[in-house]
């Protein structure tokens, strides 16, 4: 998506190793019309799928979910996070947490999924992909079933992609950085 | 709100000490058609306040606060919590976090509010209002103005209310909650 495209250009901040830091897009601040036209794109896409959840973990995903969730007219399911390791009535997974510099786990109450529950996963990131595959092992304990992923920037040369179209999730990338040059200069696939 | 005291009275959690948790309504799960309505009666009480900004803190209000600025055309401003004390370019506060059972560092970052700025802040629970004050205080530094909050629920007999409508904001509480009596029946006020 052009307009993504765009916006990381201008906003993302190149970390040493050429990691690429989004939060200034999706984490501190909404631009409610770039991401309201992402959730557009999402909607068309994801049209055909009969989703009955949307599932995201706090709080980055939090507002790109709630506005894909008036499109589709389906409740949004957070994923929360706490330092403890069990929760009552709560489906688990641990996941390192990079605001708290630890390992924590990673929840969803279960009441909020059923088995016959179709989910899209909305996640503003994908590299590596391990919390994503939190989500999607807590997802599949409930008996529901993870039918597609949309995220707004993934970073091609980590496996996170990979990983999760290997598990036949329909992977719906609005940006794919394919690499940065030595100015900062961020290059994104066709 | 009607729908929402109805909401609140089926799905809070009452602890010890008539403690109301709304996690399991703004936290944990995102109905859209009740936030979408609340996010309506917000739009239409601060209609003439020509808001710049909205303001919310990780990660309850967010959902909330997405849709508001649907309605208004405005951005969202996040207040986001970090263990460390000190965060380069932004306006901070120290906080109390109930998620983490410590005292965390709270901050805006200064990019995303300037002296012009308007702001209503927007969260899901009122009570002693201590968030509320640290939000208040970052965005007062950055010369912007705070004129009006809106707030999900908000419990009477603490203090918070009454904080908040003292410094001259409007205070737009969309259910308050009176009491709570031995059976777990919560009471609302008219």
């Amino acid at each position: 998506m052009k307009d993504l495209e765009e916006r990381v250009q201008k906003d993302a901040i190149v970390n040493e190793g050429n990691e690429v830091d989004v939060d200034s897009i999706f984490s501190q601040y909404v631009d409610v019309n770039l991401l309201d036209e992402m959730a557009n794109e999402w909607a068309f896409r994801f049209r055909n799928l009969k989703l009955t959840k949307i599932v995201t973990i706090e709080s980055s995903g939090i507002a790109l979910a709630t506005l894909l969730a008036i499109k589709l007219n389906v409740p949004v399911v957070i994923v929360k996070k706490t330092p403890e390791f069990e929760v009552d009535d709560a489906y688990t997974a641990r996941i390192y947490s990079h605001q708290y510099h630890q390992s924590i786990t990673a929840y969803i109450m279960k009441q909020n999924l059923c088995r016959d529950d179709k989910v899209v996963i909305i996640d503003d990131f994908l590299a590596n992909g391990w919390a994503a595959e939190g989500m999607i092992s807590m997802i599949e304990e409930s008996g529901a079933k993870v039918v597609a992923m949309g995220v707004a920037v993934e970073k091609a040369q980590k496996a996170g992609g990979q990983k999760i179209r290997a598990k036949g999730i329909q992977l719906e990338s609005l940006s794919v950085i394919t690499g940065v040059d030595e100015s900062g200069k961020i290059s994104f696939a066709e």
